[in-house]
């Protein structure tokens, strides 16, 4: 073996299989940070590329030590018990916040300043009633979940004059958020809200987290976005609550269920704007994933902590 | 009279009318600011409320060194001769800045991530062609017109990030932009443009500022925002860029005629989106407006530079 000094004796010793299939992209950015492509069955790290877990081999080598996946919600690979606790599993968590965060601010800007009712409208006359645009300008915008969707978010609320009031699990102060809360505090949260977006990961402890309760907390002014996944929302509720007018509406890239049905109430609901969980489009996802695994690759070879550890007792 | 020492004589003696009509808020304001409310024949200053040029009085008593206008845009007014040489004219530019910089950049980021057509969807797979998704991060935006509405973008666009590069009169840089070049080199920045945000004041030289071949210039991805007047942009060039696709989309605030009248190629157009002229709402004009007469009758009191002052020889 041809040896060198230092981070590069081990990113030369690291052995990554790409599965399932040739990814010429990816290839190119492991032997880039310095590791080398080797076959699953002599393989130190596994770069799985598929995004279903029923796609992922049954048992893995033993040597296999590190298992990068491409997506950053993995809480059906968890619950389908694909995640052991006999190596480390890393998820794209993060990878594609800045995307993501992009569209959770295109949303809820739509939202306040009355977009979808304009886009709708074909006269003048017709297109919005003056009274219902509203403005992030001195907004408090809470963030459930304040993990990479959330932290990113924060500079751009930030920009447009928002306040950010960040909601985590253990109510740990996120950096450029005016206050943070832990979620067993959440109903203390909104007297103080006017507008609502849902960033967080998807876990049994989480779901319906935005129920009855919290939409009718809620300001008649005020949007709800989610941008992380249905099941966070309860659906029956929100559409009870967007008829009810308890808040002005709802603007959604994720459902429950998902695809949304045809002819489900929401599409005809004008308090409602849906996008199609599009919030991270193939085309960025490719190469947030590419620069995600050159950084682990090369934290992986150099013994340094990798991005996006998964959690198996927190769920993601 | 009551004189004071500094600042405060010169406040106690300035002479301020509010018309037409009574007005509560302002008349707070102006006093606030330390002036004193007086009828117009006996005023040092005028604060003009109405918005029509139409019924600005002819003629005005020879006492009143200065005008404050509510509007941004006051061109109006300067073309029915409204405005004279023998006193100082303010108008509300950049008061408002805010507010419209933030409904631009929602109109922008609406169109580069496909929301007009997710808004107009009856159904999942119909929602949005991933391929239209687009994003702001790493776009150059080219914002025509560095005065408020464009100065306030530059840090919003910013935290998306996104390049901005400025567009003014003489080519001045502008702080924040990445670059800043002259209007008369205006078709140098197409081959750089990713898309374009329209915030110049309207003058007989902006009109069609963009026309035909600035639309041909533009890429099949480039998103058109006006948040300024409906003249700079040739109404029947974007029709016939739009159905061409030599642009993504339009997303217009202001439009020429406007109201853009029932049954115009615009309502239908699949391309466009349309707000009408709520970039800068009432409720939040009148507030803005407060903070403007406040703090421009202070500085005329202290005998300082005023905000928003007309100049003739440029048309705004």
């Amino acid at each position: 073996m041809n040896s060198k000094a230092g981070d590069a004796i081990a990113a030369d010793q690291l052995a990554v299989s790409i599965q399932p299939g040739e990814d010429t992209e990816l290839t190119t950015v492991v032997t880039g940070a310095g590791a080398r492509i080797a076959p699953l069955a002599e393989a130190d790290a596994l770069i799985w590329t598929g995004s279903n877990p029923a796609d992922f081999p049954a048992v893995l080598p033993e040597r296999i030590s590190w298992v990068q996946l491409p997506l950053a919600g993995i809480e059906n690979w968890i619950s389908r018990g694909v995640i052991d606790a006999r190596r480390v599993w890393t998820s794209a968590a993060g990878a594609y916040a800045d995307t993501v965060a992009e569209h959770a601010l295109m949303l809820l800007l739509a939202g306040v300043r009355a977009l979808p009712g304009c886009v709708r409208a074909q006269s003048w006359q017709s297109a919005a009633p003056l009274s219902k645009i509203g403005t992030l300008r001195g907004a408090t915008v809470t963030v459930l979940g304040a993990g990479g969707i959330g932290r990113a978010m924060i500079p751009m609320l930030d920009a447009v004059g928002a306040r950010v009031l960040a909601v985590n699990r253990r109510g740990l102060p996120v950096p450029g958020a005016t206050r943070t809360v832990p979620v067993e505090d959440l109903d203390q949260v909104w007297p103080v809200t006017d507008h609502v977006v849902v960033a967080a990961p998807a876990t049994p402890a989480t779901r319906h987290l935005i129920g009855a309760a919290e939409l009718t907390a809620l300001k008649p002014t005020s949007w709800l976005v989610n941008v992380a996944r249905g099941d966070l929302v309860d659906t029956d509720a929100l559409v009870v609550a967007l008829r009810a007018g308890t808040l002005a509406g709802a603007a959604l890239d994720v459902t429950a269920p998902e695809p949304l049905p045809d002819g489900h109430p929401l599409w005809q609901e004008p308090r409602a704007v849906i996008t199609p969980h599009i919030a991270n489009p193939t085309t960025m996802l490719r190469r947030a994933l590419a620069e995600r695994v050159a950084e682990n690759v090369s934290r992986r070879a150099a013994g340094r902590e990798l991005l996006g550890r998964v959690d198996l007792s927190s769920g993601y």
